[in-house]
C-alpha cells in the first residue's frame, strides 16, 4: 500500500536538504509506517530520506520496504552504504532480500560485505523454501549452563541490541548442543545466584532444520512460543524462529492452500496479486484452466453418447446442468473441510475411516433432502412433459431424484477422500483442487444420470 | 488429537492413590501436552489427574482441553475446587469458556465465584464476538510515569507470575488514559534511574473494543508486536490482545474465508471438523447447496430452450460441459485472488478499476489461448461431423471459439467484480462463495454460447 498524502512536504524536505528534520521524521512513527510513507518516492528519494536516518533505523525502515525497491535500492549504494546496511539488516531478512536478488546483482553486492556476514547469508539462504532453515534467523541469544542468572541479565543487556528477541535465551553445552531453555521472566524472577543450570527448562521443544516450515510453525501456534529453536542434524543450535516470522508463514500457508483449492499455480512464496503482473497471472492460472478444459470434453462426449435418450426424455436436459452443479458443489464443501483440517493437524492420514462415515452421514442427508426437492419439482412441472409410452411422470421423477442422491453422494465421498489419499501418499492434500475436482465429479454425475435413468425406466 | 497410548499406566496411578507420581507427571512436559496425553481419559478421571498438579500449572493444563471436556469438568467440581481453578485461569481463556456454557450452567457457576473473577468475566463477556475486545485479556502489565526504571523492574517482578505478558508494560495516568508503552528490554538497558517518561514510547499503537478483531490482529502481524493495547471510548487502558491470541484469530478469519468461498454456512466460530456432528454439518452445508441447485435449474431451462440448436449441431453438446466448467473455473480463480487480497488489506475499494483491468487483461489472454485450442479441437474432429447446408466446420469452429473466449472474459470479471462489490457495500466478499459463483457464470455462459452461435451461424 502506497500513500502518496505527505509526498510534497517530503520532497520539499528532500531539496532544501533539511537533514536534521528528514532524520526527525523517520524517528516519528513504528518503521513500519515510515516505509510505507516513503514507499511513493522515486528510489533515489527514498535514500535522501533513509540515508539521514540513524544507523540502525535506517535498516529496519528498509526492511520494512517493498522487495522491488529494497533490491533497487541496494544495487545502487556505494560499498560504505551497502556494507552498514546489510549489517544492520536482521539475518534472516538480508538472507531473504540476497535469495531474491539476480546472480548478477549477488555477485555485485557480495565482495562488498564483511566476512561474518557474508558467512551468515550463505548459511541462511542454502535452506530449502518452505524448510524451518529458510525461516529461521541466526540472532538469537545464547548461554551457558554454569553462570547465574545475574551474570546473564547482564550478558543479554550487553547483547541485547543486536538480538531479535532475549525474552527467551537458549542454553547450550561447549558443543553447542540444546541443552535447556530461559525466559527473561524466569531469570528476573529467580534468585540472582542461582546457575542457569538450576532454572533453565530442560525439555525444550525445538524444530529441525530439515523440517517443513509448516510443521515448525504449528509448534509456535500451539505451544504460544514466542520462539522455537532449530537445531542441525549434530542436535547444535543453528537458529531460531520467532512468533512474528510464524504469523508470515500462517498467512502464505494459508494463500497457498486457498489458491491450490482454486486450482491457481505458481510458487506462492512472496506472491502479492498487486505485485504480480498479468503475464504472471495467466501463467498461473492458464496450466490447470486448459487441462480442465481438455477434462471437461469427456463430459461432452459422455452428453453425445446419451444423445438419443435425451431426444427420448426432454426433461432430462433441464435437470443436467444442476446435477452436474450439485455434484460439484457438495464434492468442493467435503474437500474443502478435509483439506482445511488436514493443515490445522485436526485430523491426520488414520482419521481415514472416521471422516469417510461422517461424510457419508452428511451426504445421505443431503442426498435425501435434494431428492425430495427435486421429486417435487419433477411432477410440478410434469403436465407439460411429453414422455414415451408405458413411463409416468413419477418413474422418471423418481429416476432423476434417485440419480441426484447417488451423485451427492459419491461426490461427497470422493471429495472427501481425495485429500486424505494425497496426504497418505505425502502430497498436498490441497492439490486435489476444487475445479479439478468438479471436473471430475461431472464426469462420474453424467455416467450416474444416464444409466440410473436407464435402468429405471427399462431402456 | 487425543492420544491413548499412556491411558493404562495412568489409569494404573489414579487407582493405586500415588498422588505424588501424578503430580510429577503433570510437571514434566509442555501443559499441551499433558492436556493432550489426558484427554483420552474419562473426564472423572481427567480430574484425578489434574487436582494433583500443583494450583497455577492444574488450570494452565485445563486451558489447553477441549472446550466440551472443560464445560464437563466444570459443573462437576465443588465450590472451593473451582473458585481456585478460575482464579487461576488466563481472564481471556475463563471468559470464552463462560460464554460457551448454558445458561443453567452459567448461574451455577457464578455464585461459586469470587467478586474479582465475577467482574472480570462480565466485563471480557460483554463484547461482541468478532471485536477487539472479545478477544483480549485484562491480565496486562500497568506501570505509571513516574518511576524509575528499577522500580518498575521490581514492580514487573512481583506481579509477573499473575501476568500474561511482561514484556511490554503500558503506561497509564490518572485515569488509566494509555500514554506509553516500555518493554521489558527497554527498562534492562536503561539507567536504574531513568524514569517511566524518559524511556517510554510515546507513539504506542493500539486499538478501541469495538474495533473488527480482524483489523486489531493485523496490526499485531504488519508491525510485529507481542501485544496490542486495547482502549476504551474514554482512550482508558481495558485489555490487550497478545500475540498468541492474534495467531489463533488469523486461523479462525482464515477457516472462514475458506469456508465461505465453498458456500458452507455455520458460524465459524470455534468451529472444529471432528467435534461438529454430521447433523450439525449437514445444517451448515445444505442451505446454499439447496439454493444452488434451484439455481441450476435455470441453466436446465436455457438449454431446453435451445433444444432445436442442439438437435441441428450436435457437436454443440460436446462442447457445452467444457464452456460451463471453464467459465466456473476462471471465474472461481480471480474470485480467490480477489477475496485474499481484499483480506490482507493488499488491496482496498479504490483499487477497483485498477483490479478490474488487471484481470481484463490476464481474461484476454485466457480467452485467447482457450479460443485457439478449441478452434483446433473442432477442426480435429471436424471430420465425422453432419453440419446443416451452408455452414463449414470452419465457421462453427469459429463460433465455439468465440463464445468460450467471450465466457472466460465475462466470468473472470464477475468473479473479480462480485468481491469488491461486496467489499464496497461493507458485505465480507468472501460471500461471493466459489459455487454460487459457478452457477452464475453457468447461466451467463449458456446464454453467451447460444446466442453468440445463432449470430455467427446466421439461424
Amino acid at each position: 500500500m502506497k500513500n502518496p498524502i505527505i509526498v510534497p512536504e517530503l520532497r520539499e524536505l528532500i531539496l532544501a536538504n533539511k537533514n536534521a528534520e528528514i532524520a526527525n521524521f523517520c524517528r516519528t512513527g513504528h518503521p513500519a509506517i515510515v516505509a510505507e510513507l516513503i514507499s511513493a518516492l522515486s528510489s533515489k528519494e527514498v535514500w535522501q530520506i533513509l540515508k539521514n536516518a540513524e544507523r540502525p533505523l535506517r535498516a529496519e525502515i528498509f526492511s520494512h520496504l517493498d522487495v522491488d525497491l529494497q533490491e533497487d535500492l541496494v544495487t545502487t549504494l556505494n560499498r560504505e552504504e551497502l556494507v552498514h546496511l546489510l549489517a544492520d539488516m536482521a539475518p534472516d531478512d538480508r538472507a531473504d532480500l540476497f535469495k531474491r536478488m539476480t546472480d548478477e546483482k549477488q555477485e555485485a553486492v557480495l565482495p562488498a560485505l564483511a566476512h561474518a556476514e557474508r558467512e551468515d547469508i550463505r548459511r541462511l539462504s542454502a535452506y530449502e523454501e518452505g524448510t524451518a532453515g529458510s525461516v529461521m534467523t541466526s540472532d538469537y541469544a545464547m548461554l551457558p549452563a554454569q553462570i547465574t542468572a545475574a551474570q546473564a541479565i547482564d550478558r543479554l543487556r550487553r547483547e541485547a541490541p543486536n538480538k531479535e528477541t532475549i525474552y527467551y535465551a537458549y542454553v547450550v553445552d561447549e558443543n553447542r548442543k540444546l541443552i535447556g531453555s530461559v525466559s527473561l521472566k524466569d531469570l528476573i524472577l529467580s534468585r540472582p545466584n542461582a546457575t542457569i543450570d538450576e532454572i533453565m527448562q530442560k525439555e525444550v521443544l525445538f524444530t529441525r532444520i530439515h523440517d517443513d516450515q509448516e510443521d515448525a510453525v504449528r509448534k509456535i501456534q500451539k505451544y504460544d512460543l514466542i520462539a522455537l529453536p532449530v537445531v542441525n542434524e549434530k542436535d547444535s543450535l543453528v537458529g531460531i524462529i520467532t512468533y512474528d516470522d510464524a504469523i508470515d508463514v500462517i498467512n502464505q500457508e494459508n494463500t497457498e492452500d486457498m489458491e491450490k483449492l482454486m486450482a491457481i499455480g505458481g510458487s506462492h512464496e512472496h506472491a502479492v496479486y498487486s505485485k504480480t503482473s498479468s503475464w504472471g497471472h495467466f501463467k498461473n492460472r492458464a496450466g490447470w484452466v486448459v487441462v480442465l478444459a481438455m477434462l471437461g470434453l469427456i463430459s461432452g462426449l459422455i452428453v453425445q453418447k446419451f444423445e438419443g435418450l435425451l431426444l427420448q426424455f426432454t426433461i432430462l436436459a433441464t435437470f443436467m446442468p444442476m446435477l452436474a452443479d450439485t455434484g460439484g458443489n457438495t464434492g468442493s464443501q467435503s474437500a474443502t473441510l478435509v483439506v482445511r483440517a488436514l493443515a490445522l493437524k485436526e485430523i491426520s492420514n488414520k482419521d481415514v475411516l472416521a471422516v469417510l462415515l461422517k461424510e457419508f452421514k452428511v451426504a445421505i442427508l443431503l442426498g435425501l433432502l435434494l431428492g425430495m426437492i427435486t421429486f417435487g419439482r419433477v411432477l410440478l412441472t410434469g403436465g407439460e412433459i411429453l414422455l414415451p409410452e408405458g413411463c409416468t411422470i413419477a418413474i422418471i421423477g423418481s429416476a432423476i431424484a434417485l440419480a441426484l442422491s447417488l451423485q451427492v453422494v459419491t461426490a461427497t465421498l470422493i471429495g472427501a477422500g481425495l485429500p486424505m489419499v494425497a496426504s497418505f501418499l505425502k502430497l498436498d492434500p490441497a492439490v486435489v483442487a476444487s475445479p479439478a475436482l468438479t471436473t471430475i465429479v461431472d464426469i462420474t454425475g453424467l455416467l450416474i444420470y444416464f444409466y440410473t435413468i436407464k435402468l429405471i425406466v427399462g431402456i
